[in-house]
């Protein structure tokens, strides 16, 4: 299949995104320069496949800059210098102050569309890219009244060339978005992971999945996510204005259990999280698609969770998603099978008939 | 291999604990008994083999009561009158109550040890228990001055023969530990999570990992819980007022982003929040393990998984964790498997020469 994109695409910055944005391209024979301002990343992409080196003959038809967001709009309004006739793009998390800085210095802004993919890992730099990153993921494409319909389109094809759903918001309203869904979360599981930094051994020996969970993206680089944040605290400080006032009363309620009505309020703190909950769009794009899941049990050695697959596979059935977790402690894995409900009932009969240890 | 619990079992409350520990008891031929205040959860727990039905000439040695949190106390009191002779335990989520109303009610509590298995499920209930629930977790034996040894031995040797790993505490230290490092998740999430239930859709469309695992606990039962954070609410409240601390400043900060010194602190946060995920225990037991992450890409149908994992067993290349994800919105699989640094290479290569698109 033949890419969307057909110009030379030249990327300014070789770490997660630009590295990732490269392989996917170089995978489809697209054109791909990258540059960075570490001479010695800029070679490490180059080695990793993520793209060749700029050349003065070059002529670039769309340009990805992809640095960290304090340097994102004056790295912008350059590449509109130095590529007259380029479309310009950047994946910074926050939109509107790169626009702002960008109006600000009466740059050509019908050649620029600001964009935003939604994906990332908890690691970063030029080796953590992956040509996969983007597949299945939102891309905002952040669309002001003077981009230019050609640009816009041209970002919107880099968008679905690596396998992304391009989706199309104002800058503004993506800043909203992302201060609920991304920036919030961070915070308060930064927050909470740093209850934990000074608590004794013995507390933290119980810690089981649900505190994991909460907390697995506290381990996101912070110097990266103070810009983010900061760049952002207009959309975050209402929602996290908003989180304090029920955390207050959560305390207030806490404090004065016995007396009535207290406990109402705590019930509904709980209930409207399940209701928030239960508002997140599923897999495959549907919302709420609830699989049923079924626990088996098996030996901590190599082939045993193929063999179990295999069977599976054998039975023509089709598993939605599968985690593998060892218990703590132990050296048994606990495979969970999430299935469609329709089919459960002769997964788990498949199963018990050859013999493995299912959970109930 | 024979159980080390011997005499009879009975296990009041046939919700998700109750059935659990009857199921796992009864795969070893342990002698169960299950009684539930509702006859029809009853019925249900014997048909599902939890255990059988009391009779008047049984002699009991252990009781387990797996009553809700609120009804806990009662319920060992009487059952310490019940069977005279019986060693009682619980599983309530809070035990310093659970001990203040028994020494309260000048019950025998020389054959009372209260416990607390640090297991569960998002779902609740008879059909939800799991003979596997407790392997590999830790159960807290909360012995206090008063308890005989042999019945803190035979609370202990039941927590064996289900598959955890016992850990003596304190009641006290035991409610102070659970504040941290499960209520106060569990709270935060359910926080987190209402936050969501005004949301826009087309925000809630931009969300990912980082929000589900965040949000993911907030799906559960709301009575439950609202039992379990009112009934310790003495120990959460600290560790709330903490996080609250910490969030205030964040506010502040974040409305002074200009002012030299902002950024700092809310760098620091993120920095703390680091640190105190670094100290969560790792897999098996061990602190700190980390493994290497290898990203394949499958089609999404029956035996695309199970084939991979046959030609990663057929190398003899042991998988630690696996994680099988559908990206939403395109019919692809990504496959993270996670294995000992020593082995990624091995793995890569292996992969790649077998033809699978791995990422980067």
């Amino acid at each position: 299949m033949s890419p969307r994109t057909t110009g030379q695409v030249h990327i300014i910055g070789a770490g997660l995104l630009g590295t990732s944005i490269g392989l996917a391209l170089r995978q489809q024979n697209v054109d791909v320069t990258i540059t960075d301002a570490s001479p010695a990343n800029e070679s490490l992409a180059i080695d990793f496949a993520a793209g060749r080196k700029l050349a003065s003959q070059d002529a670039v038809s769309l340009v990805v800059v992809c640095v960290p967001p304090d340097v994102t709009a004056k790295t912008v309004i350059q590449a509109l210098n130095d590529f007259p006739s380029a479309v310009v793009t950047d994946v910074a998390s926050v939109k509107s102050t790169v626009l702002a800085e960008l109006v600000a210095s009466r740059s050509d802004t019908s050649r620029y569309v600001g964009s935003h993919p939604m994906a990332g890992r908890e690691k970063g730099g030029t080796l953590a890219g992956r040509a996969d990153l983007f597949v299945g993921r939102p891309w905002v494409i952040a669309i002001e009244t003077n981009s230019s319909s050609n640009a816009a389109q041209q970002v919107e094809q880099l968008a679905l060339d690596l396998g992304s759903t391009p989706i199309r918001m104002s800058a503004q309203e993506h800043d909203h978005a992302v201060a609920l869904i991304s920036h919030t979360p961070q915070l308060i599981s930064s927050l909470l992971a740093a209850q934990l930094a000074s608590a004794d051994d013995k507390d933290l020996s119980l810690s089981g999945q649900g505190l994991r969970d909460t907390t697995r993206i506290a381990a996101s680089d912070p110097r990266l996510w103070l810009q983010i944040l900061s760049a952002n605290s207009g959309q975050l400080i209402p929602v996290l204005k908003s989180f304090e006032k029920d955390l207050e009363q959560v305390i207030e309620a806490l404090e004065h259990v016995g007396t009535s009505g207290s406990l109402s309020k705590l019930g509904k703190v709980l209930e409207t999280g399940n209701l928030g909950i239960s508002r997140l769009p599923g897999k495959h794009g549907s919302t709420n698609t609830s699989y049923a899941q079924v626990v088996v049990m098996i030996d901590d050695k190599p082939g045993e969770l193929a063999r179990l697959l295999t069977e599976i596979g054998a039975a023509g059935l089709n598993v939605e998603d599968l985690n593998l977790d060892h218990a703590s402690g132990a050296q048994v894995g606990l495979v969970e099978l999430s299935v469609l409900p329709a089919i459960e009932e002769k997964l788990v009969s498949t199963l018990r008939a050859n013999g493995w240890k299912l959970a109930g």
